[in-house]
């Protein structure tokens, strides 16, 4: 899928192109919503889903909350309630409701949630047009606001699958694209030296805290696969007893296995003699082509132990990246610097199918300080026991994807859009 | 509240009355539903509690799968997915929907399930409306589909209130009464004699089979509070630490109130000095006229243990709501026919304010035999762990108690609208 | 298996055959620690098991909480720690240590608490053997105690089975009988007139709170199985698909069934073709004319509505075995009154087989009333939730049996040995 | 404690020294368990503690299965349950028994597990003691044996406080030393430059597979606290609020820290005024100037926070300690070769007092290879979710220990000897 927003071009200060992007962000999120019906926004199947209601409520908030009370003189919250009901998780923040019973919530309805984006947004727009220019401050507040937003529109999309996906009628969310003829790239190895590399958020436009900061790190000679790898890759590892050779597992992996009765990624479904999956577009049968996607990392680290390569760490996959970069669509952004810039190597589908996980623990970077104040609950609390993911995935926001960007979440985690790309000592 | 169905003028097997009596009980179904937005019909709080858009189609499941399957020659299924979603627990009719995830539903919408309610209700029209009269077999299905139904309207009435309860906002179902200045009766104590009774139910009236055969039971003498424990009542049990004393309680009970931490019943809150509770009309003031509702049996049998009482078994009740009954405003049903018949005794709010907790295990009666077939399941094989309930509460439809009427649920079960009403050895 | 004390000839307050009768209990549980070593008496392998050496603390706690504190004057007690460690549940005395943490105190070790009790037995000797008659009021404490340490005599072996039972190794507690060639009896159906009834204990012997007050029950004609079900008639339920098919069971049976796996009775296992089980002298051959064992009440109960019968009620045990007594070899005894004494009946194997299920609940008697004091949580507290069990076991002191005991125990539960009787309605 | 053996001097491939030092080692495992009664080795506090007769056995499993099996000719097991009762996790290797299990093993009893270690000495002394030399195949087992073995022997007396720390009795393992009047030293911050360094395993002495190969790290500036955090510095993290602020703890912390009631250490406890804490000599004042000791990772972490400080790199600790040892007593040990040497930093307590909780997640190391076979499960398959800690405890025999020994337990765990070493920028 393809949605692209104006958050990168709102990142200078300019109050009009800032209530610009502000307005297609915001935008987008409802448009993502056009095909759901009432009942699909409360809907919570697991405790890591949100309702799609709950997800438009939570990123108003989050503008009511950081941007409006302190920044608008005068303004008085919507709904005393809402609080409380859309805080996420900031417990110097009040404190927010159980996130298991998000979905036990059938009020406010639908309509009060969007009456209360409306009057966000009504708000927001009287901040953003008044007089005078925006500061830097509150520039980058509103920034860091939409790229939260961007954040939940990917999450929404999941959270939607999920219900979906479990939903005994398997409803379609949008049609599925007439399936074209689309051959995986051949699998290349693209091979990278050793030696000392810069990785890590630097410069002028958006970053999360957690890229940066900009820092050096010492490789070893490395390669990667061109590509993702494919489902009939995967299908290659399934047939060959993959989820039944504990030898092939983490530990961990193993005991999550057979808690869970894993013997596919997640959506997929034996029909007869074929494997399908669910999707967007409801149940199709499994693309051998397609990158293999809701895999845990688990299953990711399994399929590289099966397949005699491991899975590449996360600078290795920065590096590689960016040096793709440059060559590639992402050159004219001038976001990216890498300070060796390998020859082109020609790394595939690095954006826009799935997101890649990585071995790395997704830990503070070297002279990383948390932010002061509530904000800075955003990133680094969650640096435990999670992994990094790089990418992007086909329901990421176009202009949501960077090279630095560090995308995390648990070794088990399934209901993501998360693939796998090999990579091998060169 | 007073909500009458013509199920009682239903009972002949005249096809026209029976017609009519299916039309009054369905749009009963409805129009309770009829202060509910779209999301409330989706929620469900807790396992116990169904959505609302579940009670209405299970209904209707039931009665396309035991009549219109069955006697509606060339009928075809609504919908092939629904008699899975919307079996209960009949396990020899295929694979009943996990009911905790019942809540996880989406689709079918709202809007969905009323077409299909329509669709039943065209096909059952049809049925009953056949040239000829309606077999005796076949008016009695239906007889027993009504009367399902209206159980299944006070469960959407109770789950309402407990989707209401746990919602910060505390919504109201309906605007409260104005308060009346109602004041409890003056409490007395009826006394019955010893003896050999006859209880169960006999005759032409509908009875749900769980109810017979009727037999004979010996009673000790035994005395009955006139009326429910009040609120005021219970108050005072709290304030001499009812919920401290572990000698008060079962040994079951006292771990459930420690696992759970219950200090009050459920649906109490305390405000500032008060206490208060959720009702279909919101958040009121505690009445400390009304009988005490939401208590489990195991707070039940605390109580009366404090008072010094205890919980009366349910033949002891049917023995004098039915004495009760021949003098009060169901006599004239010729459904009631005691061995013996008590002086008058001034039995007061048997029915229609709280379901009374009674000592006695849901068991069958005497010579009880499970029916044949599917319908069999209706409510033998619960008859383990559970105890019985005798009367009828505020949300139980008019014409859906009468004095042989066996509710049951788990001693630890609140979110009933389940009272107190004591007992004694005479 | 057989072991005799002398608890029935203590019944007086001659303090010479007390302390008889308590020297002979107290060898008694010694006696039947005499095959385990050390390692045997610490482990506890679920929550309801506990280890031997906490059942030989426990009862000589009884003694010295309940006797020798209040009624042996300068009693000082054993050791500070000891009444919170065996305490077992009177919560009225102190915080008992966590039931399921039992299994984690290695210490006080084995021959600290063998010390513990021969303090006790030293101070016990002191209290009933000092000059003049001892009260009956001490007297009926002590032979309490004794009674209570039957109990945990049975319960130490059927803890002692489980914890052997479960280990791989299997050891053997004492050499199995060589197989006599029994032959279990042929079946006959006895019948029994429906009438008024006495059920209860009353009169001189020893019995439980909760077997009193003597009372009236009604009871239609009823009939019951001459002997208890066998494994090879178990066999044959089994054979028919009786764990595949939910008809059959209780809606939590059956929830019970498919959540722990049940395929056969507890200890069963398939070698090759054949069924073993795991027996006090290991694993054996199921023997096939031997009462089927180690059943819980949803397996008795889905056995009975596989053969068309029902699992009697209490008082129908009662009074048949009162019937039978009276004829049989505890006709001597006095104890039994029965209102009406019907035919013999040829009743067998009701004592020193199994412990037979009832369908009744385990609920007050009428009029019953719980004692003053801590020893009131003796047997009161636990009237909810549990169902009644009749007759004795192999693993009951002989003189620990009689027509009015009522043992009780959760449906779900088989580590008992614990059996079925068939009834049905004449 | 101070518990010395000969494994460093087994590496040899001489037999007769790997003789001595296998002898040295399991005469240590049975030297450790002198203070034990019978009772003590049988118990199972939770899943993570083995009893000390399951230690005892695996150990002695282990050089059965890996070495007297392929290279003892002729060589029979002991006993054919004992691979299925004490393969601790592998997989590859039959299915072990279930590890929460451990403690309800009664048999086989602690005597016939000294008689299995008997055994296995004795076949392992036949095994080493025939004619010509052993292989360095043959050496490298037995020498790796020996390491597994003392990483059980700090696991013993690990759990063995934890079943002593549970216990209301408390008992004490051994005297506890008469209080020395010990000062903690001066805290100092020791900084390091930043630059290219290697760390891991390379040479001749013994290491396990996850500490090599060694490779090159960027480090940038650091500094190092000169001592782990003590007591006193603990209690005022306390003081001030530590265990009630959620800003200072990771968000995995923060919800542990509420599932679990956290307060303090494990094994503290408040008594009056004042904090003590179990010991292996039992209950005791807890020391102001001791390193705290049992924390998690998640309380190091918040400890951290609240000073302004981090925990440090497992590369940062290694580097410091390198260099440290260079200077110190394991100078002459040879086995430490840092690339860069910085200056004498007085970095003290690496060794002997607690195991120092790393930011590090435990992963392989760049070019690590799970070894081939069953014993390739040793390690490799724990590397996920898991955190490295580095040095050593007072339960770490004195000849484990070494600069790039890498520990591993998660976040949560509180049992081990851990504590906090604290770190910073430079």
């Amino acid at each position: 899928m393809s949605h692209t927003t104006g958050v990168k071009r709102s990142q200078g200060r300019n109050a009009v192109s800032l209530v610009d992007a502000y307005r297609r962000v915001r935008a987008d999120s409802e448009a993502l919503c056009a095909p759901l019906r009432t009942e699909d926004y409360c809907i919570q199947t697991m405790p890591d889903v949100s309702p799609a209601k709950w997800h438009l409520a939570h990123t108003s908030w989050f503008f009511e909350t950081f941007i409006l009370l302190p920044y608008l003189e005068g303004y008085r919250v919507h709904h005393p309630a809402y609080d409380h009901l859309f805080n996420s998780y900031y417990l110097t923040h009040g404190q927010p409701f159980a996130r298991p019973a998000r979905g036990s919530l059938s009020r406010p309805t639908v309509a009060e949630i969007y009456a209360y984006r409306a009057a966000i947004d009504d708000a927001m727009g009287r901040l953003l047009e008044r007089d005078g220019e925006v500061s830097s401050e509150l520039a980058a507040l509103v920034t860091l606001g939409l790229h939260h937003e961007q954040q939940h529109q990917e999450l929404l999309l999941t959270d939607i699958k999920h219900v979906f996906g479990q939903n005994p009628l398997r409803p379609v969310y949008r049609e599925p694209p007439a399936a074209p003829e689309r051959n995986a790239p051949a699998l290349s190895w693209q091979s990278y030296p050793g030696g000392l590399y810069h990785i890590g958020h630097a410069g002028e436009g958006f970053a999360y805290d957690n890229e940066g900061p900009r820092h050096r790190v010492w490789l070893e000679p490395f390669e990667l696969a061109s590509r993702p790898v494919t489902n009939a890759e995967y299908l290659a590892f399934m047939a060959d007893g993959g989820y039944r050779e504990p030898r092939l597992w983490l530990s961990d992996g193993w005991a999550t296995l057979q808690a869970q009765g894993w013997q596919a990624p997640l959506y997929w479904e034996r029909r007869d003699d074929a494997w399908w999956y669910m999707t967007l577009g409801g149940m199709q049968p499994v693309d051998p082509q397609a990158p293999v996607c809701h895999v845990s990392q688990y299953e990711a680290q399994a399929f590289a132990a099966w397949a005699g390569r491991r899975l590449p760490g996360e600078a290795e996959w920065e590096v590689a990246a960016t040096a793709e970069a440059v060559q590639g669509n992402l050159r004219a952004s001038g976001l990216l610097r890498p300070v060796a810039a390998p020859e082109d190597t020609g790394l595939q589908q690095c954006y826009g199918d799935v997101w890649e996980w990585t071995a790395s623990a997704y830990a503070p970077y070297p002279g990383y300080r948390v932010p002061d104040g509530t904000i800075g609950e955003y990133n680094g609390k969650f640096m435990s026991s999670q992994l990094v993911l790089r990418g992007g995935s086909c329901v990421t926001p176009d202009d949501h994807v960077r090279p630095t960007y560090r995308n995390f979440f648990y070794p088990k985690d399934r209901w993501q859009f998360s693939g796998i790309r090999l990579a091998g000592d060169a």
